[in-house]
């Protein structure tokens, strides 16, 4: 598969901002001015905004040929309907491509934002040339994305990949979409936060607000804090049960984890590992790549440009063979 | 899709015997005699005892064009080997696909038998036109098959599907192959019949043997007994809790249920129905249809004789190409 060769915006629609840039292929040429998300009345406002910025970055690369636009929530990248937002108020089946593209005049893809960020890993990143990936963003919430037979994989309501949302105990605690012992409720930030409270209760200390982000944690098991190493391997090894699920079910070739939580590095993927190695017959695990994603933050507007870029270049392609 | 137009032998290899059909489309046409699995020394015995009844089938039907087969166990489709095969000693790394071709001269093609299942009841059975499918297996074991995007999903190593694997409780039992909790170890007959000899013990009566069998347990929730009635909500409650996280996962749009304990029909189905309702987002479960497998026992030479079928055809259209 070669990169596209049209110049795209990627616009990475988040919860706190919006993020432009100027991508080709997966190289970042440029970025515009980022948006407060939650700083317009209405959707219609924002989207006057994003249309203004748009225009102004084109001022500056009159090259570039196509929108595509990452959005956290529940989208239809084929009908090119948002139908909600987490966190966003006021979206509710906002046909955000028509309307995007009659503002600007060029070809928009819009796509979830943890799909967004799984296509450009897969193009570009740390899952490049296997077929078969789950690709997990760890923070607040657990989110992810598939490529299955070298496709984007969406599900029948462009609902695939919440791994999030997959349970590892049936008698859990209810997580926000209802089901019980969902992994988020494990592993997100405020979870491990918590956990880590805890743990360092168990051991007699009384740890300060600022202790239990993952960032302190990682310095901390950096520095030789015994708790602190002790919970990176708790905390991977719940993750670590989740993916044995999705490597059962789906045997991919390589799963890749981003998001502030996987900074921790070796020591959450050390028993990530492990379990699924002990978890798993060794044809499941022993070419399975466990890696960290490469492309950072990027990775929401250069997986977004490169859907719109590439949507562009299937429809020039299909007027040619008319 | 249409169906195949060959006639093809489609044999469905198991632990207790080798059962063959002729398969057009998707029916069956004819049948041959059975062999005893157990009966033969080596894989190379039951081979020749294979390529001897195709030969006695093909002169009663010299029409057959083609050969698939179902096996349980690790099988490469692609690569035309078997791996190893769950309860039949003395298979490892068989090269099936071509010594079957050499000792018929027919094209064959080789499937997981789960797999070969999944294939029949989405080609010809109960998931029919839908894109994107998951079909399991209730028996013994727990086992499955996934259709994804049109197509089956075979996975990195042949190893996609396995459900019975997936973990409902990530501190629970250890199964057969190393994961904790697998809900096989909840679900299976066995587990099913122990569940019952407990809840009948609670309920204060002493079960015989023959009460806790699946079909003995369906009768007597039909004839009324409260135990047997709660236990199949318990245990469709334990298989939806599984299933969520298929649902989370895949966003399939069909859910097929089938082997023996799939008989308990509805006292089963609603637990599960209601259990996927409750844990997940209302997109991802107000289309899904779940519902019973269509061919019964034979799906496994449906499935078979289907890719066999399909595979000497594609091959016949590419030497057309050429």
């Amino acid at each position: 598969m070669t990169a596209p060769a049209l110049t795209a915006i990627g616009i990475d629609f988040g919860g706190t901002s919006v993020k432009f840039a100027i991508v080709r292929g997966p190289a970042i040429v440029d970025r515009g001015t980022s948006l407060e998300t939650q700083g317009f009345a209405s959707s219609d406002a924002i989207l006057e905004a994003m249309a203004q910025e748009i225009a102004r970055l084109r001022e500056r690369h009159p090259e570039v040929a196509a929108i595509g636009v990452g959005l956290p929530g529940m989208v239809d990248a084929e009908g090119g309907i948002v139908h909600e937002l987490s966190n966003v108020p006021g979206w509710c089946d906002v046909a955000l491509r028509s309307v995007l593209a009659a503002k600007t005049g060029l070809p928009v893809a819009i796509e979830n934002d943890a799909k967004a960020m799984t296509y450009a890993e897969w193009r570009f990143g740390a899952a490049q040339d296997y077929p078969n990936v789950i690709c997990v963003t760890l923070g607040t919430g657990v989110g992810g994305g598939l490529i299955l037979g070298g496709r984007l994989y969406r599900g029948s309501a462009n609902g695939a990949g919440e791994i999030g949302q997959t349970s590892i105990d049936h008698r859990g605690v209810p997580a926000v979409y209802g089901n019980l012992g969902a992994v988020e409720k494990y592993v997100g930030n405020r979870e491990i936060a918590e956990l880590a409270r805890q743990r360092y209760r168990e051991a007699g200390v009384e740890p300060d607000a600022q202790a239990c982000t993952p960032k302190a944690l990682s310095q901390a098991a950096d520095g030789g804090d015994p708790v602190a190493a002790a919970l990176w391997t708790e905390v991977g090894t719940l993750l670590g049960a989740a993916l044995t699920n999705v490597v059962w079910l789906l045997n991919p070739d390589c799963i890749v984890l981003g998001g502030g939580v996987a900074k921790a590095g070796e020591r959450l993927f050390k028993p990530i590992r492990d379990t699924i190695a002990a978890r798993t017959m060794e044809s499941y695990h022993q070419r399975l790549a466990i890696v960290p994603a490469a492309l950072g933050s990027d990775a929401g507007v250069i997986g977004a440009a490169a859907l719109g870029a590439e949507a562009a270049e299937a429809s020039l392609q299909e007027s040619k063979n008319r």
